[in-house]
């Protein structure tokens, strides 16, 4: 296709983005370039400094832009809870529900021997220095359910063993909406294993 | 949501892009923070230049880089077929076909009484100009089937009754994989009076 340089250039970079074909980056590229003067300028302008002002918080690992995210400042939430998360990206998910008060912790990955990734390259160490400055904690584990996850899970269980650490998993289940009947074998034992008693 | 100020930004950003909702833009922003430096700075400069450098094409009002652009620039195109389209996106669409290869006039609208668009709103004059220092062109009406395309197909038409132009415009029909059970009338009937002759 024989487009002109700057705009192939920008469907070339907006097909690097995820679930953006080679179709939907056309259009959004002819967007781009319908937008206003001043649009078009404040929009490169914010991918620009986007990359340059955020940081991850150096408590909880969350993408911020100050030292100390607004959560782990904020002083209406209960320090004391903590939600362990893989990525960053899982905390807008847990925000959006507007139920949980706690902090994360974010991991940054998982422990995974066939990657040759051990508790050493996460970031585990400061989850622990946390833990041990905190009185009772309770760690909720949002980890997924894989392989790795469950040897992230095993892991952190294993090494608060002492440290007086509530410590639980988000529970396995049933997802609200499915058809019972179109659930493969894994969801569906797990979310029996993990039945919940309604009356004695 | 509380996102970090930049991202909240390069998250509207995406929502101004046609068909991205709000999770979409979310996972576009996110994605556009994990471009390396170097990629960030260049997407951002191609927001930019893009804007800055691609005008329309003086003959056929095609975007380009150049005055004129490569196609009415290409030698081995035919420049006595021009192919008229309300939107130059449609060349895109038409180029990805491969078997077109005359030329294009981009009307950059639709003669539309409703709205007050007139003949004179609409880039009109300059095909008429290309019409009449050709032979014998052709013109082929590629605009789409509603009733201001139906208006500006009969207008030019019209205007060009006398001037030894051959003028087509696209069929109507069945598309291609369409069911003819799920056809909508209008469809049907076009394709009705459209039919082509396959035996005498």
């Amino acid at each position: 296709m024989n487009y002109p340089a700057d705009l192939a250039k920008l469907i070339s970079y907006y097909q690097k983005l995820p679930g953006i074909g080679e179709k939907s980056a056309e259009r959004l590229a002819i967007a781009t370039l319908e937008f206003s003067d001043e649009e078009a300028e404040d929009f490169s302008e914010v991918i620009k400094s986007s990359k340059k002002n955020l940081t991850r918080c150096s408590i909880c690992g969350h993408l911020t832009d100050k030292e100390i995210c607004d959560i782990c400042s904020d002083n209406d939430r209960n320090k004391n809870v903590i939600c362990v998360i893989e990525d960053y990206k899982s905390i807008f998910s847990f925000e959006k529900t507007g139920t949980f008060n706690g902090t994360y912790h974010v991991l940054n990955g998982l422990i995974s021997p066939m990657d040759d990734i051990g508790p050493e390259d996460i970031n585990l160490s400061s989850l622990i220095n946390r833990v041990e400055k905190l009185e009772h904690p309770e760690l909720i584990l949002a980890l997924k359910p894989t392989v790795e996850g469950e040897a992230t899970t095993l892991y952190i269980k294993k090494i608060l063993e002492n440290k007086n650490v509530t410590i639980s998993r988000l529970s396995y289940g049933i997802p609200i909406g499915a058809e019972i009947d179109y659930l493969d074998n894994v969801t569906l034992e797990k979310a029996l294993e993990d039945r919940k008693k309604i009356s004695e």
